[in-house]
């Protein structure tokens, strides 16, 4: 079927574009002897998981339990779960989850210590746990050096609780080559401060975890870094564009939406606005728009409502009802979590239709 | 089971408080004579929507068609697509479901009003049409006079097309009560010269509908106007509240989140993040901030990422890891579009659960 036969608004992955971006860090890491735990939160699906398995990902990162529940089909290996779960029911799918596969959790307390310790021996499992620090980003971590050491300390004593090393998640990094050159080098001392605060306790560091796309291609530059856990490079986005970690025709993923009303001039409205693309603002460049219209460089997407994308066409000519336009969106994660399918294409062609089996998995 | 037990994040729906909001509605209808069709886009579940029409709504409201595909289920009624729909697919399917319940659809060209009338042509069905006209918030809609006239000669030209009257879509009405009063005005005129102008030319007007939550309650400023499609109006969210047409104890919707992480100092991190809240911002008021969290006016939720909420806890006393959080979400459409389920709850007791049958429902 040619694309322009779908129904809009539709998440179009050009395979051909994936590909490439799973083949070039998987080349990157294999280069620089890094390992690779793609964080699937980008596309949720168990198809493209499967691919990033395939290219020698160590296993997969994933942020929610249930995503964990349905991307374990994917994978033989170890799946990490990036956020620092809580909550006894969630802890006991985890348990259960970790009966049949080695589950990573990352965490930055000693409350989260617990519970989770807690669950294992419920189950009479176990985890492995990554001591989070924070590396600049400021979300979740501890200060690297003796708050990490501490609470490693504290979780080599529970039960159930194996310590494999740290992780961090820089997803400060981005800008200007200069820009991301002065953030590594904070980054990198960061990451050096709380490695050599494991080592000079003789704390397990087998594992020494680090986030994101638009720092992805640099992590050869954090000494001591094990693995990293990029999750939007495989389809990249215009956040990514802008951060200067990709080109357009790097990203994957085009929205193919229809004008659907001219009736008001100066103005195109197409089929797709929030719930389809996501009302994500961009986190850097020109931080205005919802999305780059492809092909046509002089109309913007300007504002959105839930159903309704409003295209300035004041510096273009008309577009016309039933004209389909194609939409890189401003974020990639965020958009394809509200479909519960997209269209693989190659070329012109839609090839096949790919579940997101792990959309809305917020639990 | 009480709320504390829910696995994080929950949307919770206080369900005497949307029944309350529903009978409020329903009332305000019924004393000024104004046909009520609520908007299906803000609950997205056949159980809501029953509700709706227990209480007198003279069908329902869908911006999609397979929002329509799924709601059919709840209403012998009319289905209004009060969206510009085009592509032959999607009026395929409408034309199927046209052969069994009456389906409406707003437009506002030519060019939609002759690929409805194929589509009905092709499977031997007919379709309500409203002409949209633009009162002000200029997103769809003709000016209102000639150009709606010109439409609905047309519409009355094509077969398979039953003319009924007028829409709009007043979502510029609000603000202090002096603000939504002039605004109204302006509305009122709009709506004034678009019925005179179909008077004028005898063309139908068994309905002249209009739009929006924050004007509901002042359409009945709107002379003309035979009823109203209003739908965050079900569970109020933020936004809502400041437009000034609702009050916190109007919200129905409280979203249940857990502190995860303390490590950052005069913050916590919270396991509720875009994907469960949405990124959208405050469309007025402070236009900070991604959500009112419940009891505690000191703590702010000052940004988002996809699976974390940063609780910004500088004028306030720490939180601790495990502890519950309820944020109000700015935009509770957009919230509830991304889960599959919502808890019911009865004071602090979760009494059901029910589906969001026509969350990602996008074509």
């Amino acid at each position: 079927m040619h694309i322009e036969e779908l129904a809009t608004p539709a998440v179009l992955v050009d395979l051909d574009v994936a590909t490439r971006n799973l083949d070039r860090m998987a080349g990157f890491c294999q280069k620089h002897g890094l390992g690779l735990r793609p964080h699937t939160k980008t596309h949720k699906s168990l198809e493209f998981a499967r691919r990033q398995l395939s290219r020698g990902s160590r296993g997969l990162t994933v942020a929610k339990v249930g995503e964990a529940e349905v991307i374990v089909a994917a994978t033989p290996g170890e799946i990490l779960v990036a956020h620092p779960v809580f909550g006894a029911a969630q802890l006991e799918r985890l348990a259960r989850l970790a009966a049949e596969t080695e589950i990573l959790i990352a965490i930055d307390s000693d409350a989260a210590a617990e519970a989770i310790s807690c669950a294992a021996a419920r189950l009479g499992v176990s985890f492995g746990i990554l001591v989070e620090f924070d590396s600049g980003f400021r979300r979740c971590g501890l200060a690297a050096g003796a708050a990490c050491v501490a609470l490693a300390r504290g979780i080599e004593r529970l039960p159930g609780l194996r310590l494999r090393g740290l992780m961090t998640y820089f997803g400060n990094i981005w800008g200007s080559e200069e820009e991301r050159a002065s953030q590594i080098r904070c980054t990198a001392r960061e990451v050096q401060r709380a490695v050599e605060a494991f080592e000079a306790e003789r704390l397990p560091l087998e594992i020494v975890s680090g986030g994101s796309t638009p720092a992805a291609v640099l992590s050869h530059l954090i000494p001591g870094l094990t693995e990293i856990r990029p999750g939007t490079y495989i389809f990249n986005d215009m956040n990514t564009v802008y951060q200067g970690a990709c080109s357009l025709d790097d990203c994957a993923v085009r929205v193919l939406t229809t004008v659907v009303s001219t009736a008001i001039s100066g103005q195109a409205i197409i089929d797709a606005g929030s719930k389809t693309l996501s009302s994500d603002p961009l986190s850097s460049g020109p931080k205005s728009g919802y999305g780059f219209i492809v092909g046509q460089p002089s109309v913007t997407l300007t504002r959105l409502n839930e159903e309704h994308g409003y295209v300035d066409i004041t510096r273009a000519g008309p577009l016309r009802i039933g004209e389909k336009l194609s939409v890189i969106p401003n974020h990639v994660c965020a958009c394809v979590n509200m479909h519960d399918e997209v269209f693989i294409v190659g070329g012109e062609q839609v090839i096949d239709t790919w579940k997101v089996d792990a959309r809305g998995k917020v639990r």
